[in-house]
């Protein structure tokens, strides 16, 4: 074949692409209210993972994926990952993973997408306008629990295969399925099964894809990076039972205050980490990271009115941006076996627990905080020559991801969005951790992309979580749009 | 009649009053058992002021009281005394008062015995070796919640009207009774009906008893004092709802952690208090306080081990007392609105509130101190510049009570320990509040004095409550003999 004939083929293959796709456009804007129908349907099941109370609930979500799945013809398996360790000793049954498989082309590129069903508490009474689990369409939005995180991206992921299935045609790559059900509260189980299903379900993967995330403003976005966490407890035990705080306060150092004591050596005022070596190890920002942090669209205002505080740590978009994405932070979540409820309990309690988190960046390494952090707490306790005991346990250490913004599947991303959205994404980070991309990149070596199509005001795991319709069908259109563009890759590439 | 008939006529109501003793010591050996077994009736009650869904338990409570004293032939009210609005605004009806009269001689003292039958939480998982709601005898030691706080004491009280009545004794003095059931959860409406049952069932009372505290060992005691306590609410907010620690740490300044740094500037290390103004303002302590703590019976190593704590702030028994008696004391109870549960949740908290009392003595005065707390801690957190918002409120402002251990009702105490135990009490005071105590005083104008029976290691709010089985019916004894040295009061010194 010569040169002409070669720009002739490609050119008709060209077109034959832009054809399936305006009628896989098509199709998916004429079923959008099945689209929507099947949100209902996943909102409607309170499979929230951190209440054990609703682990049936969760257990009917797991096997929904997989009989939706199972109808479309591809093979689905619902893998056991064992029990659960409760706090009292006790154990009960993870929900199954859900695994799937559609075209098993060796000459094509195989992608796996990740997604969850399960979802954070939501409670009316918490502050929210409609039922959490009635999903309910107000100017287009969709509020519902899990609308967003994140069973619209897992519907649209599974529409996006559909439409192609429902106009005969061809998947353009195999496309596997991985679809958990604890991640929410950790994802517990998922790293054995995704290393016991090495050299199995995800031998012949090639990309890893997941859309549990969000854009930064009203523009598409590719993520490239996340946070790591470590999460410690900061535990300090005094008396061996708790003491009335008439009767015993003047006579015992108390551990509460002994734990106010050091947990205010953590942060400045103005939010500086104090533990020495933490800020030390983070990378420098780079002169390029400046220049693309200052060119994504962000609306620092809109941001700040969001949060509802009167000003923010910084109030320009790069120090911002900068500093959640790309430089520590400690939280102090709170403190466990302390007076919390209403009223006005007059306890010394004996042993308090703090919770605390520090997210972690490049290039800090998490067995090296986690003994900053001990040494740290335990100097400053010696000094206040208290005589409590103090424990301190890192009880997370997830490491922060980071991929390459030029590698072939984020050049494929950001023509997926020029199709669909015309448009250039902004390449961003998440301030969060999502542990298992470093996970399936520690396991696998293969790559990762995030690709999100929750909105910046979708109000993960707030009260009035949504995803706009929008962004629901829009993003279906992204991930057909999405499987083509891989399909382009060269198989070198991967 | 001249000296002599006088003597011989004196000497004969001596000798009537101790064959009377006696036989109402018989009486009480003789029906131990009736009495644990009323004691057992009590306990099985969960009359859990704290918990509204224990409301049902705690009407039935009272309206055990009434029925008790009213076979009794006391005249008997159960005094309405309103409802209690709960923190989501609903009302709960208040468990009725009960008062019961025995016996209207005007030319006899009237005592009014305070009491109160409601209990602090307790559940067998909270640590307690056997069921806190079965009384159960281990050794002497009657288990279960509410035995020593305040069930015992007071049908103690009921038991020692009704031996008079059974050995058809005439009551030496009148007696009334004035039982609660929301003692354990601030008195609410107790103030209110004191107030205005002042002209009425209050008027003819001329002396108030007290039996809601303990030894401070094995030695029986009279209590004289009480600190008060000013409990306050600090309360930071900040962002307008919960945040994810990951997408927001590092873009605000969290109000957990503006507080934590606020309610380290409350205590030194030491437990020194850094209040301004606090310190000052204590009644220093003389050289009669510092004989009398000198000589009472009080072993610091039990009481160290007691608390299980490593060392105490103070090891000498001076000191120690002093600081729980007489020495204000700054405890945190807790933080209400952060991450109090197990596990490991991510979030920054949006509005966080510190709970933490300050223990009252002479002379402070509890509406300085809410200026000196509310000013100091707003001065602290203005120097953080922090965007968040503190408020601060004092919920409770108890002042301390202090009786005068000369007054004839403590001679009357001295005198009943000397037959009963035949040993000198000692002369105590509580660490923890009594409010009732000083709202008697204030409206009635009626001196006080607080007997306790309870035992120095009765673990009242604690796990594994108990009451012996000797303090119970010995103290039943020390009420007889009271009532007795009561009369013997010449009618002006009240």
């Amino acid at each position: 074949m010569n040169l002409q004939t070669l720009s002739i083929v490609l050119l008709v293959i060209s077109y034959a692409q832009a054809f399936h796709y305006i009628k896989l456009v098509q199709y998916v804007d004429d079923h959008q209210e099945e689209y929507v129908e099947a949100l209902r349907d996943w909102v409607a099941i309170e499979s929230d993972s951190s209440n054990i109370q609703k682990r049936p609930e969760l257990h009917r979500m797991m096997e929904m994926v997989a009989q939706k799945l199972r109808l479309m013809g591809g093979t689905v398996e619902l893998v056991d990952i064992g029990e659960q360790e409760l706090p009292d000793g006790q154990t009960i049954t993870l929900p199954k993973v859900v695994t799937a498989q559609f075209g098993s082309d060796p000459s094509k590129h195989t992608v796996c997408v990740y997604g969850h069903v399960d979802v954070q508490p939501a409670k009316l009474e918490d502050g929210w306008a409609t039922d959490p689990y009635n999903l309910t369409d107000i100017s287009g939005n969709m509020y519902g629990r899990g609308t967003s995180d994140n069973k619209a991206p897992v519907l649209a992921w599974i529409h996006a295969v559909k439409a192609y299935q429902a106009l005969s045609m061809v998947l353009p790559v195999n496309v596997k399925f991985l679809i958990e059900g604890m991640e929410e509260t950790g994802s517990n189980g998922l790293d054995a099964m995704i290393l016991a299903q090495r050299d199995t379900f995800l031998s012949d993967v090639d990309y890893i894809i997941i859309s549990d995330c969000g854009w930064l403003s009203r523009r598409p976005a590719l993520t490239y990076g996340t946070r790591g966490n470590c999460y410690f407890f900061a535990e300090v035990e005094g008396p061996k039972q708790d003491l009335h705080s008439g009767v015993y306060g003047g006579a015992v150092i108390e551990p509460m205050t002994d734990l106010i004591g050091i947990l205010d050596t953590l942060i400045s005022p103005s939010g500086r980490i104090l533990i020495p070596g933490i800020q030390e190890a983070v990378a420098p920002l780079s002169d390029e990271e400046w220049k693309m942090y200052q060119d994504i669209e962000f609306d620092v205002n809109h941001f700040k009115n969001k949060t509802g505080v009167n000003h923010l740590m910084y109030n320009n978009k790069v120090d911002l941006l900068a500093h959640r994405w790309r430089y520590p932070t400690v939280s102090i979540h709170g403190i466990m076996g302390a007076f919390s409820d209403p009223g006005t309990k007059t306890v010394i309690p004996a042993k308090v627990t703090a919770k605390f988190s520090i997210r972690q960046v490049p290039d800090m390494d998490p067995a090296t905080v986690k003994k900053q952090v001990t040494h740290y707490l335990h100097s400053v306790f010696a000094k206040r020559k208290s005589p409590n005991k103090l424990k301190v346990t890192m009880v997370i250490g997830a490491k922060p991801w980071l991929a390459d913004t030029q590698h072939p599947l984020y050049e494929a991303g950001k023509a997926a969005i020029k199709r669909v959205f015309n448009m250039e994404p902004d390449l961003i980070r998440e301030g969060g951790t999502i542990p298992i991309a470093r996970t399936f990149q520690d396991v696998t070596g293969k790559s990762i992309i995030m690709m999100p199509i929750g909105g910046f005001d979708d109000g993960m795991h707030s009260q009035n979580e949504k995803m706009s319709r929008y962004n629901y069908i829009e993003g279906t259109k992204l991930f057909i749009a999405y499987l083509n563009e891989v399909a382009q890759i060269t198989k070198t590439s991967g």
